[in-house]
């Protein structure tokens, strides 16, 4: 092994100094959690998350065999917030996200990938969407909050950010009302509930997703609750019937070549983690979306 | 999203009023865990399963699309039980259940079922059984306890509360003496051992369940140690090797038509539990109990 | 003892059923926690601390010998608030708090210590205040959120919900910054630190507190951070080297025949509590509280 | 240091093997949890004090300068108990107990003192009974049971083992009804609350234990629930305003000279531990009681 | 059930007494964990493996009908080692084992296996290896430290201990450098992804394993990280994508036959464990082992 | 508040960049736990008690009235150490800290201390030594390890880098044989018992303390279990009985105008911790030095 011991590893995503230069990728921290309608705690997931990635500096990746101590990759530290202001917050993720050309964040709550949307999509136009979640979160309000973690593609499908054609949604199982299931589905929004990841496999899972999302632009939002809360417990709105780690991993591994513009890992809560297994199974996903970034 | 915020749910399942009338079908906690042969706690398994529902109350089940709220259910509060006695509190367990149309039982320990399959059979007769357990649960004796948990169904088959060739137990992999294991077969009780349920199918697994318990009346008694450690660490005597959430989701998805007569989930053991996780596959499986009645 | 046994209490408060009728004291849950400034998650806090009062439902207080039991108090359920908006939940709380006689609320955050304060002196006038917290919570502002949990007692001083010379605070000992620390001295608030509380006796301080209260209407607001978080690890912004809920009790005891007006016990954040003490420590204040009201 | 490691000691008491020859003085672990009236888990309360004791294995008392090395100790393994019965717990733990010459119980729940008792004063004659706890144990029933663990000196004074003149109950707080307190003060016990041992000094309180026990034969029964839980969160029946540590040491230490029969220490409940601290607290006061008897 | 219960067994592996005579088959503790990467801990899982192997002591294995009672086996208590020492450590490690007939080490880390074969291959020679670890551990060094636990195999192999073209990995899925992992494949050895073991069945792996170890003596090391964190949280270097327990059972189960000359289980780190499940999904593997011998 | 959310805050220590420029004052961590004789686990510390004074960077001292912000404190990052290798690490310590003008250490073991007092008096000459703890630390040996943490007081004397006559150690309370104790007084070291200090005052404490240490060059080392484990629980050889977190602080203030020279705060072992409050009592031991410093 080489470079220095994880436990010691500074502090910065995969190790590189928070707040230093923008590199070609930028990972950002983003701590907000006020619209979560159940547990909150995401504003501690991008410190967690960081930490527990010093477990994969040491090496490349097995399958890839992509080393991301060769990307061009740097952790440009937290966004501001607005405390206790979502709307005020939204608008200080937008404005300090416009400027990066490839970001991955760390959440913080799923209500930051609606102004992340909305500053990449300047750019790239509408895009495509692999959405990782136990929910379809395209709820129009979150118990009266229209901008809660429950509403962000009802927003971002409204707003024209995301193509619902180019969109598909992996992991799905919590209670829903049918109508904005049908909704849903009425954009043109493919949905895949974890039974079906289960009964399937991830080479025919990753099929229909290259189907779906096609050629154009790409972008990734992994909510880390699309695990089963076995594989990551501390986050705010667990869904048992969950998706394994494995499984994320072994249909990620099958989506190279795809045009990716942007990710989040987001809705990891570390005060009710165990052992930092989720902030793990979080660092691990940005990992691997690294390693399909250092392939292409 | 409709209604009140998950986190301040009223506190009976699925927000329902605890104590308040007796609907057609009624939930009820039943706090003894003094049958318990390794890790006692049980008795606050209801509080636990009741609070954990509240993630369940927004909307409709995403596969049945079974609303909840359109079902006659209530939460009628916690059976009394007898502190430190087990026969004074299986008497008074039997007593209160009688008078119950459609009873959903929240253990405490799984001894707590034989009083509910006497009370329930002096209506139906003999039922058939869907038993999710680690363990057969038919040992005569518990260390010398004629009571304990791992004893329920050798009394309930004694007693001729179940018919033996009509009860299926799925999960099975704790050690276990063989002639325990060869009375059990001998009565006519089909085992899926946990391993067996892995390498098979839930279709495959379900077909088996329907073929056993046939068009009879059926209970459903849920162990929650049925599931493996990893999604159900929160119980008094784990197994490694079991189910999967899903799997057992999976599977009961598939017994719609069936005639239940009543369920139980018992077992969990919350000061054992990590961020709720095993309480809240306990609440998701009565969840999916309610929907296959709604669907009925 | 008499009544059930503590595990399968009802989940009211000291075991009253929620939701129920108006007593002459009422018992509310206010899940607000979004003007926290650290860790979030008071939200949890009412139905933790409901639980935890379990433990006093059996018997009387055995310093004053009053039994809860004798007393006109009703468990009213949790206000409504208004999800991921300070604003809007600051006035839902004003609105739902004004009809209330003798209101005793189990926060969220001490941020709802303003709307409460709002609607009482609508009926009583400014009040003379009893605080304990590690903070003075004279803050101007919350890292730029004019209404988080670190200013509500600058507004109530600016709004002249309280009256600054008959306010006291106890426990204080955060870092502050000089000029907030002198605005809150040149009102005329009397700071204890918690080293002088260590350095001095019950008899003393009690002695002080009622001095700077004297007989005018007087309000309890019990931020569980006064403690030391060995005692109350389950908080938002806990600072080492606070009080022992001895030392709290003992100071409370003394205060007997003073005019209370009303009470909170804030900031209980479960997630981060170990084995419910810290829920037990707030019931408890509330149950001493509880025993001042009853000898009176 | 010498010996082995702390963390490879052998499990028994202070390293003793378990289940070895009977010295002068022995120690046994009796797992009984099925009398308690809020949470169980005391069962694992013997194997937890016994592997904290690991750190008390490597050098002498620094006070009473007394290596517990030199002493004639066995750690004679757990008694059998019944499982899921009381009563024959009871009988069976008498008659393990008879022919034991110095026993050192490690509980399991506070109800094991009653045949404890039962078979030392066969010897012994009523004894004199020194008891830390937060509650006073001498209620007639346990929410109808009799012989759980809040009963056990009420049988104890109504069957003539201990003399009630020469019985002193620390740390005492919890709600209890006016009319055991006064039943217990009738018969002639001591009680000293926790908050009169806050106001008091350890040379004061040692004094009255001292005059209250005289110099007869003297039992010490030590419920962790004495200690606050702050210092002892793994217990069955918390209360705040409790013991620190080192007054019960500073208070142990001040009663050399006494004729000491019997210890126990019971009610750790390993499940709501924190890092071993209540399991350290226990073994620790057990050493205690070995330097007062080494020191005699 | 017979026998004691669970919870009051003895504290050696599956209740035998510890450091009594050496039957045919050996189980020793090894609590060294100096040479631990990342966290540390292990020493502490002789000890939480023992406790947990309690569960398994109450009948036959269900599936090869072993009774463990009925093999001659002893629990010889902990190997000594040298405080803070890696080297010395070693040494030591190796003088003990040696006059070990057939040892099932309990780890410590994996470093322990190094001189654990040094003292075998005198006996046997050169042996074929079962390795089920998330870590290649062929290592030239770490982080500067020749012996930490990822060179054991670099070592095992340049001495010689292990016949590469008999060894095979199962479960690898961590960063690695290439040229490690290449370095690997050149001596001839087998590995087996985690991804790839989920794409397949336990009948193929197996298939291949034994195809690999052919008939020669064999020895199965088995670190508790090849199994995902959701399953074993407490461990020193965990990486999701892991072995669900029930896979790493059903592919040892389809090894009956095989020439097993000894076992270690590694890595388990209690301060890390979560209501014990890693500590009993490591003694369920020394239980499936032990079937296999039992059956043999 | 100004600045930025606390939950938000750079990782460095009271939030300044790691690694960054070397101020008059300069904190690094020290990431070494090898020679640890209990639980390992104190190579985390520096990370946990950085991410705790997080809550210590928005305001002022407010007893001396210093802000941090004003000193010329930098956080320089961790300090390399050898893996596995006391011997080498020791090295590297020393000579890491050579040309650090004023350093406070943050452990890692309490080994550490002695490679930083050897580097420290080459330039200071001999120093006094105010030393915190549960454990008087001259042991010759430790179970054979001579540069394990129960040592490096002997070493320190024996070398003459501390001058005994000028050395007190405040808390200790653990086993200890007695040749190591006498050893200690006859070098002519105070020791100060914990219940010594529970039995009196901080003023009179603090005046002892300045009466051993006089005027010349003093160096503090404060081991984190010199606080209870109530206070403290997240550390390696926890003893009950000892010191609150609010005695430590008001010993220290009380030891202004002392001619310190460095400090270092060890054994904060993050996996016992308890929602950071070890590692926050840690980091604010550390302010108060500052302060200590501020205030000069």
């Amino acid at each position: 092994m080489t470079g220095i011991p994880t436990f010691a590893i500074p502090p910065g995503f995969l190790g590189r100094g928070r707040g230093e230069r923008i590199g070609a990728i930028s990972i950002a921290g983003i701590p907000l959690d006020l619209g979560t309608t159940h547990r909150a705690g995401a504003r501690f997931g991008p410190g967690a998350i960081r930490r527990a990635s010093g477990m994969l500096t040491d090496g490349a990746h097995p399958a890839a065999w992509v080393d991301p101590a060769t990307l061009d990759l740097s952790d440009i530290g937290d966004f501001a917030i607005a405390l206790g202001d979502i709307g005020a917050s939204l608008r200080l993720i937008e404005a300090q996200a416009t400027a990066l050309p490839h970001l991955i964040a760390l959440g913080g709550e799923h209500g930051i990938t609606l102004p992340l949307l909305r500053a990449l999509t300047k750019r790239t136009g509408p895009v495509g969407l692999i959405h990782f979640d136990a929910h379809v979160d395209t709820w129009p309000d979150n118990f009266g909050q229209r901008y809660g973690h429950g509403s962000v593609f009802f927003h971002a499908i409204e707003e024209g950010l995301v193509e619902p054609a180019r969109m598909i949604q992996l992991g799905i199982r919590s209670p829903v009302q049918r109508e904005v299931w049908d909704w849903t589905l009425d954009r043109g929004v493919t949905i895949l509930p974890a039974l079906d990841i289960h009964a399937s496999t991830p080479d025919a899972v990753a099929a229909r997703v290259r189907q779906v999302v096609g050629d154009g632009p790409v972008y990734l939002s992994f909510d880390i609750d699309a695990l089963d809360p076995a594989f990551a417990p501390g986050t705010g709105t667990p869904e048992v019937g969950g998706l394994a780690t494995w499984q994320a991993q072994a249909i990620l591994r099958r989506l190279t070549g795809l045009a990716f513009v942007g990710m989040d890992l987001v809705e990891v809560a570390p005060a009710y983690d165990v052992s930092e297994i989720t902030a793990l199974a979080g660092a691990t996903m940005v990992w691997e979306y690294l390693a399909l970034l250092g392939a292409a």
